[in-house]
């Protein structure tokens, strides 16, 4: 796959993660996908994006740096949305928080095969005010 | 720069982290070098890298996925140490920890001007052994 068709191919990834798509998630995720390094499959791959979307209920992914070198991809994400509840175990409740995400794709077949993401939490931790405890 | 050159230059910069060589710093490192959008330049990123030195005695960067696209770089890093006190607020008291660090880099003039990284602190928090208090 050349650098222009690949950078197009994860865009396209991107949309359909932004668009719930989920009917065609597998045209960008292989069966097999492991997700840093546990074989999760599609499937696995499918629940955790619905529980993303049911813990923020207004994410968005947006690309803040792409680099693509086939077969890889990496790619710096910014989110800014809202969690309802706890997000990485951090009771954020409805406070708007910031943070980034650094994460290497592998592509097989034209879709994503591995994943390696580090996701920014410490900053989501540093952005919320816990409520004191009421007296 | 070309793909293979800019691979070249940031396996060098690799390199000088790990020889410590910091006379050599600036060769590869840009005097307005930012750190996750701070401007820190060269002085601050070499205190920053001497005061990882400090925390992790044995600390040795090792590439485990490089992804070249000038004029950007980015890099899962992995980390096998036994930081000597706290790390990321953690008191890992030489105890081994094992963690990753997915980090971009912009080049300039051949050096090193941009730098946005994520550390997975929460896998470092996972594997310390927190002794219970003595009794």
């Amino acid at each position: 796959m050349t650098r222009d068709r690949l950078a197009e191919r994860y865009r396209a990834y991107i949309d359909c993660l932004n668009r719930q798509d989920w009917a065609r998630l597998g045209d960008f995720v292989h069966d097999r996908v492991r997700y840093n390094d546990v074989q999760i499959g599609l499937d696995g791959y499918l629940r955790m994006l619905e529980g993303d979307f049911l813990a923020i209920p207004d994410l968005r992914f947006e690309i803040e740096r792409l680099l693509v070198d086939p077969p890889g991809v990496a790619c710096r994400l910014h989110f800014d949305c809202t969690p309802s509840g706890r997000l990485f175990g951090i009771p954020v409740n409805g406070q708007r928080v910031r943070f980034a995400e650094n994460v290497f794709y592998e592509f097989e077949d034209e879709r994503i095969a591995g994943v390696w993401s580090v996701i920014d939490k410490a900053a989501v931790a540093a952005q919320v005010q816990v409520a004191p405890p009421s007296s």
